[in-house]
């Protein structure tokens, strides 16, 4: 399953996209006599397990009755988990990225965050004016979609819901200043996240997808999920010893080599940039950088 | 006004506490006419000025019309905000803590961050079984009340809801691990907070408040914010120039010092333990450590 927000009255709502175009999910749930379906994707998402089996059944029944659907096209597509529960980050978690960095390798995942704040959907404009050292960051992100803690590797991707693009936006000097990472990745508009969250089941292992990224049109950032140094099911049994997740949680992996901290010379996002996240089967995040926030 | 959260139905529900007890303001809010208050108290916060008009209105209903009333010493009372959006936290933010720490006073605010794991309300015990280096960190906390970016120093009040005691658990060898501290601050039930949120015009200027810290009844600290290196309006100016508070994000101010990383020998927290923090008129906030976690 391919899942989605779309904007309708000014908030953003869940669909699905399926063969022939979108599922309106909380207008189908009315329809057919079961439980409803709250109208807030990040409310949906954050039922877990349940969430996902009424949302395949209104799918299949979708399909059957050859319901109506709304054109992809004729849509503003959103963040698939517009408030996400946390935001996770694991940081260096690329062997090519480290070495550009002029890092070690980590012996351990290491972890840091970003506020919701930060979460825009796909071609939402992101303000830099003003930031002097704003760098991509194309990563595989994930959503969690049944409760974890301290989950074995082996069973750690039964609790992945599904997978999305994520650009973990950084801006280099904010990092760097107080030694804690926070202040340089949350800004406003920070964490494009989509277009697309499919459902793991759909992606399959995700130990070796393309991860690429491209600045107005120039390929930066071409590497694979197997250059991890914390594979998806090491990180969920790494951080679950630690802390609870639950469902709608958002976790961002990491990104790979490439990103204009590791370049020479390191000429810096700007105003009028457009930067193009793809992972996979997961779509094309494509986010346009402008001085001003938008109104 | 004092706003507190008590357990019923195993969730928590708003309350106020006023002369002779409790005020359901869920159940009020039923009977006057007036519209309806969400009962998650964390979504009424949410909603900003507006809901604080209408508790001040409830209350002033409940007093005139003698509304039977909750005894407090009946409920089970949780955390003033059971689901913050943004959990900011200020680190090396009092002189003598900075130099306990043997780190330099920061020329800035050093921001870093918890989830919403560690969110725990009074009395509530926190397991702490197989952690070596747990540290107590008593601090003045607050409520965002309203939209705040880029607020003037002088304006950066206004944009505050209320405060409350917090105590930011803070595990030191896992703090450190990494370089981002992340790890260390928020594991489960790593930030007791509570028990009374209190509007910001019932405590006035949160500029020199006494922020004390019990270890099993041993004064373990015992400063004043007039002590902070940046002020509660230094911390909103400087933060809003990154990112946009709103109504419901939680900020901890920092610590003074006294805590066990800046002690010789030290002996750091261990189940049995029980420690309280109390700043200026918030009440006291005690929190038992056990070794597994509660059922």
């Amino acid at each position: 399953m391919t899942f989605v927000t779309f904007r309708s009255d000014d908030a953003w709502r869940p669909g699905l996209l399926l063969t022939g175009g979108v599922l309106d999910l909380a207008a189908a749930a009315k329809t057919d006599g079961g439980a409803p379906l709250p109208t807030d994707p990040s409310e949906l998402l954050a039922l877990g397990p349940a969430a996902w089996d009424r949302m395949r059944d209104l799918a299949d029944a979708a399909t059957r009755d050859g319901r109506p659907l709304l054109a992809e096209g004729d849509l503003t597509l959103g963040p698939p988990l517009p408030r996400p529960g946390k935001i996770l980050c694991i940081g260096l978690n690329y062997r090519r990225h480290a070495a550009e960095s002029g890092m070690a390798e980590p012996a351990e995942p290491v972890l840091f965050s970003k506020f919701g704040n930060t979460v825009v959907g796909p071609d939402a404009p992101v303000a830099i004016g003003g930031r002097t050292q704003v760098d991509y960051e194309s990563e595989l992100a994930l959503v969690i979609g049944r409760t974890a803690k301290n989950v074995a590797e082996t069973d750690a991707l039964d609790h992945v819901a599904g997978y999305l693009n994520a650009n973990d936006l950084s801006e280099r000097e904010l990092q760097m200043r107080s030694g804690q990472w926070l202040l340089g990745k949350t800004l406003d508009g920070f964490l494009p996240i989509g277009p697309y969250l499919v459902s793991a089941d759909a992606v399959g292992d995700p130990g070796d997808l393309p991860v690429r990224g491209r600045l107005n049109g120039e390929t930066r950032q071409d590497s694979r999920t197997s250059d991890l140094i914390f594979s998806v099911p090491e990180i969920l049994a790494y951080v679950t010893r630690f802390m609870t997740l639950e469902p709608g949680d958002l976790i961002c992996t990491g990104t790979p080599e490439g990103v204009i901290l590791g370049r020479d010379p390191k000429v810096w996002l700007k105003p009028g940039d457009v930067y193009e996240v793809e992972v996979g089967p997961l779509g094309i995040l494509r986010t346009p950088f402008v001085a001003d926030p938008p109104n």
